[in-house]
């Protein structure tokens, strides 16, 4: 793997070079009197855990006063309902950085406690950051002097990434990178769909130890392959896998190599609404992860199956309705396309970090999954696929 | 193909069954005093000329006020500057329903006159919007009343989907989903990237007549055909080609299949800023678009190339900064993760259809392209591919 | 009273009237299937008693966390600083409906132990959704399906106020306004500020046994009265007392009248700054109840004492910082004005029902106040303006 | 006037003490490689004139587009259909800070264009930014890196202050505090509203020069007095006005001074609404002066008078609706409350200084004021408060 050698070589080793590079960064820091690497990277992220915070009280207060204490309110309520409808299976749908805001533990618990029987995500989320921590690494508080961006500059230098208020050890992304290249390199020369390959990431933790059982962190994706849950992410060379992947295609230059093939993806996806007609959604934020399970509706409809609109649908977004982005185009719009029903809809316009811990935490504290059975529909697609 | 053709004949025909849905509609509308379908789909949203708006000294008063009027300068002159640099390849990335919104014309200027050099974009605005046009269909102004929502129940009646001001017909729609799959079973059974598959879009358009030449409707796919100019959609399926893929798979169960290979996308795009180390975006909205574009900097690091960051850097958007999405973070926090160089990036925290015209007319204006070399980087994709 | 009696009527009586024009409404409702306004008006607004719900646990796991959350979990640190601070008075800014939201207990119960020492509102809080439920009245809250303002012609029809999704009785409203003048009637007729006015309104419930202890609701204007806790409207007219106040100027035409003197507030407020130097700020919303209290650092340095800067500013708000509006104008932004210290400031970008009840609510179960002295401002003013 | 002077000698003067304040802002300046006070002031905003560009054909195409551009078409035609409606009253309501943006030259052409006929607003439009302008003085371009807050320290130790991107000279601002104090001590010490305030501001620009006729720049206060249209501030203290009337008030101690009855601005504009009943209102912005303004409606029926709705509206706002503050609430709402008709209304969700010039540059290039009578209704008042 000469390519992406040569790259990691060029960040991360060998000593002489990083340590000289190191030293221009800290050097900068220093004149500028800002902190080093190992300063700036010592608060992690710790991330919430509903199962702690019987927030049951404070969100039925909430069902009486107005504006989006009250629509969280609702939203926690359909959540409930969604769980406690023996038909219905749950499609999480996850966009923005919300693994690295503090929220991975209370995904882990939706799947692990059935709460949720399939996710669509963007990469980002799934790769640079649940499977990243998964591997032992962390994400870290920034100092409120750096949402500005004023020292981006700096953290450069130091191969620190930023995502708004918290930062990123870049030499420790790199190696996820490298990690998603070796599971495509042991993976069969063909067209796998993103489901298959985060399968294969999943085998690849439990497979390296990087479990709770062994002292490693616990993941959505160990948890999803433990629990035969599928992830699907539509876009997914737009994350750390990417990065792995084009190496990967790279390297193996004229020979069949690993593709994603995104419209296998689709297809899942749609044969799961298809097998199990009544859903809901659980949306965190917008984009391509709530378009695509929306579009499957139609799907399963061109592909002659008449699959009722989604039964249930909830969406926490501050993104504006007003600009016609799919992010924040309303569930009622999205039943004008015969794709969401709109019975039990509800928005919630809140940052996720405020308003998700209260609506999941309200359902599992209500049990509303108590006699919820698993649908590990992981297994239905191998056999559909196999 | 018989699953599609079920799904179309339970939607557009046979004429018994459609015209009893259609009467169905419309006793609804009568009901509640709504007007018909026709009335409905009666004025068609007309796409803004910045051919004939010289805006050039508005945008020069906008340089000396302040607030987003003055961002909105800072981008423009950086979009000039851009195009006069020689060696700079121009990349627009577009997120958001921007085609259906009237910016059809100013994209299509933009490719027909070298103002780009290559498009990365969601799937609807290049499938379900633009070349949904070209085969001759149109969007539609909705009335005020209909952006509540309150009346969707009955659009979806009338199948006339609605994205918050504007209708489409969700009949014609089916025909462009249909249209997508017999461009799929005609092309080999391999991987192919999204960049190849909307090539195909374009040439079925030359060789259907679908041409201004032809008295058809310009378009982006064409346009970018007939320019070798490459678009990449990295969320493929998530769109009316989706429709399309899935049906060509699910109609040649067990046989080699079309796929769409997200890798060989992103594999493409780090090629040309390989071959072209000096890069700018142009960035409407955000999404999968816009980090897919940031993305091939550290992509080419990976294949071991030293690729600079992109040089300049422009993104409209009304995303809200403060949620840590990737539709919103600042240009300066790509720049820590050394995707965007610093020296000449603007933010326009403006909804796209006001500020567009107004960003690209001024460099439209300046003549800023009228030395600038084609650079018809499709064709340098051809061999490297081939 | 001839001209307001004489509206009065028009609006709320006699039964004649009012009832034909209540059938007209009704029967328009029945028309378009909409409920009468008994219905309409059923389910009341609950506050949110913070003193329930004891959120330290949540708060505290929201500090590592990223976005909203942590800062959430900063400014609840930085208000239980403010108040363990022993030196530190507390000025309480509200803009925004609030009370009707659902928030007045939160405030009632921070007057009630010694959180707060001061408040600067907009009018519309105190006057015609506080005081108006001290009167006995209700705010209720409006079906999803009001929301699009769709049916706000009727809304009007049936004399329903509403508040995005909050209906109010305009008839209650109405009396509402004419109480304000039998308070305004009872006045010496010399300039007032709005403080004097609203402490006569509290004085005017305790009179009329509008009090907890006689069976009525609690309310902010009363437990202020109580308390000799000051509230400041700088732009009093803007509100239901506008109303009364203005029917009250009418009547004695020529002859000497109350009026509201708002540089007597500005000066008022810039005593109680001056005696007591060290102040911080918990701010929900922005708009003239921010500026307002942050300009008398400013007005005590004119006024010729050497006032430090605000030590604590908190504030609640979804404003957007980017238009330049003293409503989203960031606290950094305010120390370029001298007028609030960087050391603890922290905005926090949530819709307040979401926020306040953690906020406020850390701060209480955290006891902060236990040791708080009551400071009775408005004793002092009695003095300064006797 | 012992008070302001030792205030204005501890900030400005004497030279002595001053330029050592100076000098230690400027070494901290130079410690942290700033540019000094006047490189930071040398880049002054310049107003827009809309009487030079001729948007009409721009504004058009967007009427056939989608979002914003098709709402801000809108809302240019309602204007245009306002101002040649001969019995309708126009006010504009301004918040947010306009003037120091770039705004004031709109303003003022349509106040001398017979465009506009009342003006409500913020204290600080009218007399921090425009009467601080019409003294001399100017606001200036901030450079990008001061958005960020980061150097609000070495600001104020420059006394430089900051609105988001624009700097201000507080040494200046603090003359104007003074000029308006010397405007207050020249007034008969009754309560006076803040419309006859402002219109001694006017007559003391003309009578010490301050006209563009002797070489002082134009301003809304003088063409505002030159045109007898009358200016509301309904928070007058919440300025620099509000600082030289403190000071006023401060001095008089025990004696009669200068009140602002805000009680007497809302008869005073509610008697314009009595006596011209039909009117439309431009807003800019929301809070208070849009509040004000629409409650006069109500104001006119509790006088007894049966005064229509608004019966044109246009608002152009960022605010988000879905917090219930008054900044946001929209215009339908308001019509549930019978103070604005739902016939003629438009919200342009835009910042305002990319929106506006379009807004009013369109109705005054379709010479739509052409036939417009002038109303002068400071006239009016005069003979009603005489």
């Amino acid at each position: 793997m000469p390519a992406v050698r040569k790259a990691m070589v060029e960040r991360i080793g060998p000593d002489e070079f990083t340590s000289s590079r190191r030293r221009q960064g800290c050097d900068f820091a220093i004149l500028s009197g800002m902190p080093d690497k190992k300063e700036l990277l010592s608060q992690p992220i710790e991330h919430i855990d509903i199962k702690r915070h019987d927030v049951r009280a404070l969100v039925e207060a909430m069902r009486s006063m107005a504006y989006s204490s009250r629509d969280l309110a609702r939203a926690a309520a359909i959540y409930e309902r969604m769980l406690r409808d023996q038909d219905c299976g749950v499609i999480l749908c996850l966009a923005g950085s919300l693994i690295s805001a503090g929220l991975k533990q209370v995904f882990v618990d939706l799947v692990r406690n059935n709460m949720v029987d399939a996710i669509v995500s963007t990469g980002a989320n799934i790769v640079d950051q649940d499977f990243f921590e998964a591997l032992g690494f962390r994400h870290y508080i920034a100092g409120d002097e750096y949402k500005s961006g004023m020292q981006d500059g700096v953290l450069r230098e130091l191969m620190i990434d930023r995502i708004y208020d918290t930062f990123i050890d870049e030499e420790e992304l790199r190696i996820c990178d490298e990690t998603t290249r070796t599971v495509a390199d042991s993976l069969p020369t063909r067209p796998h769909s993103s489901r298959e390959f985060i399968r294969a990431m999943g085998a690849y933790l439990e497979q390296q130890g990087k479990t709770p059982a062994k002292g490693g962190a616990d993941s959505i994706v160990l948890a999803a392959y433990q629990k035969d849950v599928p992830i699907f992410c539509p876009a997914f060379s737009d994350c750390s896998a990417g990065f792995g992947l084009v190496a990967h295609q790279h390297a193996r230059q004229g020979k069949p190599t690993v593709s994603i093939d995104s419209v296998k993806d689709f297809y899942e996806l749609t044969q799961l609404k298809i097998a199990n007609p009544t859903t809901g959604l659980l949306m965190i934020g917008g984009g391509v992860p709530k378009n695509f399970a929306q579009d499957i509706v139609v799907a399963a409809d061109v592909l002659g199956t008449d699959a009722p609109m989604h039964k249930y649908a909830i969406q926490i977004t501050v993104a504006d309705v007003r600009d016609g982005a799919l992010s924040s185009s309303t569930l009622k719009e999205a039943s004008s396309w015969g794709k969401v029903d709109t019975a039990y809809e509800q928005m919630v316009y809140s940052e996720a970090t405020l308003a998700l811990p209260l609506v999941a935490g309200y359902a599992y504290h209500q049990r509303a999954h108590a006699d919820r059975k698993e649908r590990r529909w992981a297994r239905l697609l191998e056999q559909v696929t196999a």
